[in-house]
């Protein structure tokens, strides 16, 4: 079975939920998004910095095949491991404000996890902007680099 | 004139936009905002921690007359003096959820200056909890001692 990653976006709404299981154990799923390394080759970002703890930030850059680069930051409101990341998340010199997201990873059984993401912006009009970028496929396509990387440490 | 902070809480909206117009210049104001002794006063909370930076954090403590102590924390995603402060909030313990605010800091003339805050929820029914706990009186209170407290040091 192909899994595809799911967004919720209820109109009118200035949140999305989106939700993907993967086959690995939860402790992997949880692995692949504090890990730099293995952040680096899913999200395709270079991880500058990357405080994994309550009250930490982290700062990713990523680089366009012309060279310019784009910056990512965001504060780790909590961070309980193999269960919940709250945080922070902006894209630098983007008009899309800061959003709050709400990470839940989740144990379905030995072999497959869930993770659901409840990302809650500045506005209705900043969500939208958000989606009409191709943040839908962009996701999906990032997840399945997640499976695919992520599988191989099993 | 007598001032008062005006909370816009718009029907089934995850958000609140929260404006007072204080006799202060703009300096003070913010100074207010991020002076550990100053915000002890007119919070009426101890600042255990306070790291007035981009990407620092906070924590604070309220005592009540039976000595039950309450926590209140967060991180600090934005801090442009006089201008912006973006952070998450919490109050430990409760059901409200992390919130996310942006505090904006504007100057109307040398000696008035406004404050908004926008502060978005996890959801519709955490933001209407928290409407429901006397919110809205409560930070007028506090908005009125933070004009007595720092107009001494006019």
């Amino acid at each position: 079975m192909e899994r595809k990653t799911q967004i919720d976006a209820a109109d009118g709404k200035q949140e999305l939920v989106i939700t993907r299981e993967f086959d690995l154990p939860l402790e992997l799923l949880f692995k692949a998004h504090v890990e730099p390394g293995l952040l680096e080759q899913w999200m395709g970002t270079k991880v500058l910095k990357l405080e994994g703890k309550k009250h930490g930030s982290y700062q990713f850059e990523t680089t366009d095949p012309r060279g310019n680069k784009y910056g990512f930051n965001g504060v780790i409101h909590e961070f309980s491991p193999n269960r919940k990341i709250v945080r922070t998340f902006e894209m630098e010199n983007m008009p899309f404000g800061v959003q709050l997201e709400v990470h839940e990873f989740e144990k379905l059984t030995d072999g497959t996890s869930k993770l659901t993401m409840h990302v809650i912006y500045e506005s209705v009009a900043k969500r939208d902007q958000v989606l009409k970028m191709g943040m839908t496929q962009g996701i999906n396509m990032a997840h399945n680099r997640l499976q695919a990387v992520v599988s191989q440490l099993k």
